[in-house]
């Protein structure tokens, strides 16, 4: 019975767990695809340094092209991260002919399409399930579950670390800094915490997720994204107390084929099945025209379960290979990319202000909503320290992202009003 | 361009939503897979009866064989229901090489392992994605996601009639009876309820959960099944005050390869993800040792769910003809049946009694449970109206349920024990 060969780049927390679930579901793998599996090459910085996991050393190189051009390598599993370098290793092994699996987010939000056009040419598969959600078969999920559905919506808690945050900023009172540093400390957040804390890797993620679940070449620069470095404890108690959760959620809705993506700190409603979706866990909820609400909960990041994606990917694409259809599985997008404009984006929003505590003010202020055609679900005021001032939380109903900021604008220059403390979009909900 | 023509056994609320699917869906269908599909012929009861769709009388049939036999219809989509007529006529469409997809539980629960046997030695697909959780692409989601890990544990919320009545009697305080009523008025529950509130229809989803997740041909008498009669609002009631939430769960265990497979009433700890899974929707909470914990959450049944997951089926039916693997994608069960003894089931037990209140009673109590080394996770111990009388709320730690079910026996021969009110399975909570 042959064996099959695979090569491995990068041998980190996340290669290491393929190894070793290589070797410990070997019978289980045997039994799916017929014939035995194992990692032939592994692509290291260092040979020398020292591991989590027992490999003989002549099984490590520091050179690519030992396992890009050995012949006897069918599958090429890439685990080393990178962006630039990393796609012209993996053009460079579709152009051999290697299958290729990835849990690269990174690579795919930025040259996902021409790496699954050079994928198709070359008769090849290009498996990437564990860049999203490591532990949740999402990408899977959307592709072949919700096949013949018409998905208008998804929502995802996909990164790990904000997630984490804002669970213990409201469930614990803590400030923001405060939890980033305990955070930093438990492992959850890197030490330079940027591109999590920005929004970037959800961005990325939402990216490659709009592009399968909408069937459009979606790109990164097509999401508008915002971070939670500015989320303070106290919008968050203020939200609490009106019954919503805040959560960083990637959006992605589409309407009448037009679809906006973006990725924002948001207040959801208590009873929303993303808002229990606590600490270091992701979720992605989606709502299809036929199916209705559906979600996928599990870990989103962690050396296991994103080892558990790579070897499920390699496990279909060995299938494939059993059945002769590599590179015949995916399909490219069916729809041309059409974005909304600002006045075609609707949302909720949650409003607070600080004004002056005179009369005619709240007047003022709700005259600018009427002028702009936006109406309100809830009003709140409340007394501050400061005297002679107030507070105000607004949640309004839908209205138009440019009639939205029309208002903010003319709230800003009201005498009367202070400052615009905080605003975040609003999901759930009376409608 | 060659069209590919179905035969729909059925055209209830789930046929008609097939067929409006695949006409809606005709664009997004073709560019998945090439070609256009039509429903050719549709089996009915009854072809002069009115109905919610527009179909042609002359595609309507009260013959079977008219589908069955016809050389021209390739895929046979069961929707009709029953199990040894339809068992039947299946077989014979499989004989004939059709492929088929059904969204029967009751039929795949008894007969599973014959029909995937029958299909895979005519080279036919048999797909059954909407018999478990119609809207959640869970079967996919253990076939494929998580086909490298090792699933130790399933628990699913797998029927929705049932999750309506607990969540209602939870959030309302309202008893059985009433809340049942409810729902049968809103259409949550069948006018004969049995086969939802006694569990069965959750067990035989367990069955076909349990085979794919464990790799084992477990048959519906493996399951042990108790159902939500017996459930009381005050048990609901103090389970709250403890902390824990009252679910009707379908239980699949794996440990040396030993498994069990039950449902039962059962309190969640309020933090597990299955607690959140309130009124009619359905979740399936999957523990694997590499990916860790995830769940997938969704509509468990209504017509459009239940259709679309039946229209991916076909969809995937579809690819694989396209691809000529029809038939080869399916593996048989990799385990021997293996079930756990009661002696090696272990749980924790919600344990409610009514005592004399006594000098020595408690001590009376405690020492058989320490007789039959099991210890305590909390007590708490309630006055009652009745003079002379106290209630004895208990939470064991873990306990097999062989030594557990003696401690019942012991205790309801004690003169000092009024009765045993009642006990659930309890899931979660401190180690």
């Amino acid at each position: 019975m042959e064996t099959i060969s695979i090569g491995l780049l990068g041998l980190g927390t996340v290669g290491t767990g393929v190894v070793k679930i290589i070797e410990n579901h070997q019978d289980k793998i045997m039994h799916q695809i017929g014939c035995p599996v194992k990692v032939k090459k592994i692509l290291v910085k260092n040979i020398d340094k020292d591991r989590d996991v027992s490999i003989a050393t002549d099984m490590l190189t520091t050179n690519p092209d030992e396992i890009l051009n050995d012949p006897e390598i069918d599958v090429i599993i890439e685990v080393m991260g990178g962006v630039e370098e990393t796609k012209k290793k993996l053009l460079h092994a579709l152009e051999n002919r290697k299958h290729v699996v990835t849990a690269n987010k990174d690579l795919m939000a930025v040259h996902g399409a021409k790496l699954l056009q050079v994928a198709s040419d070359n008769n090849c598969d290009l498996f990437y399930e564990a860049s999203v959600a490591g532990g949740i078969p999402i990408i899977r999920g959307l592709v072949d579950g919700l096949a013949s559905d018409h998905i208008t919506k998804m929502m995802g808690i996909v990164n790990g670390t904000t997630n984490f945050i804002l669970t213990k900023m409201t469930k614990q009172g803590k400030a923001y800094e405060e939890v980033l540093e305990e955070a930093q400390r438990l492992g959850f957040a890197e030490s330079d915490p940027t591109s999590d804390v920005e929004g970037l890797d959800a961005a990325r993620k939402m990216t490659i997720l709009a592009t399968l679940g909408f069937s459009m070449n979606i790109s990164l620069e097509d999401v508008k994204v915002e971070g939670i470095t500015k989320v303070t404890e106290e919008d968050i108690q203020y939200g609490k107390q009106l019954g919503y959760t805040m959560k960083l959620i990637g959006f992605a809705h589409r309407q009448d084929e037009k679809v906006e993506v973006s990725v924002q700190p948001a207040f959801l409603i208590d009873s929303h099945p993303l808002a229990a979706v606590n600490n270091e866990f992701n979720a992605v909820y989606v709502y299809g025209e036929a199916v209705g609400e559906t979600m996928f909960y599990g870990p989103g990041a962690g050396s296991m379960p994103t080892a558990t994606a790579v070897v499920s990917d390699l496990v279909n694409v060995l299938k494939n290979m059993r059945l002769g259809v590599n590179g015949k599985t995916a399909t490219s997008p069916q729809f041309k990319k059409n974005l909304k404009k600002p006045d075609e984006m609707y949302s909720k929003y949650f409003l607070r202000l600080q004004v002056e505590d005179a009369v005619g003010v709240f007047a003022e202020i709700t005259s600018i909503f009427s002028e702009n055609g936006v109406s309100f679900e809830k009003i709140l005021q409340l007394p501050v320290k400061e005297k002679g001032m107030a507070e105000i939380v607004l949640i309004t109903h839908h209205a138009s992202l440019l009639n939205y900021e029309n208002i903010l604008i003319q709230l800003r220059d009201l005498s009367s009003v202070r400052t615009v403390k905080s605003s975040y979009r609003v999901e759930g909900g009376t409608k």
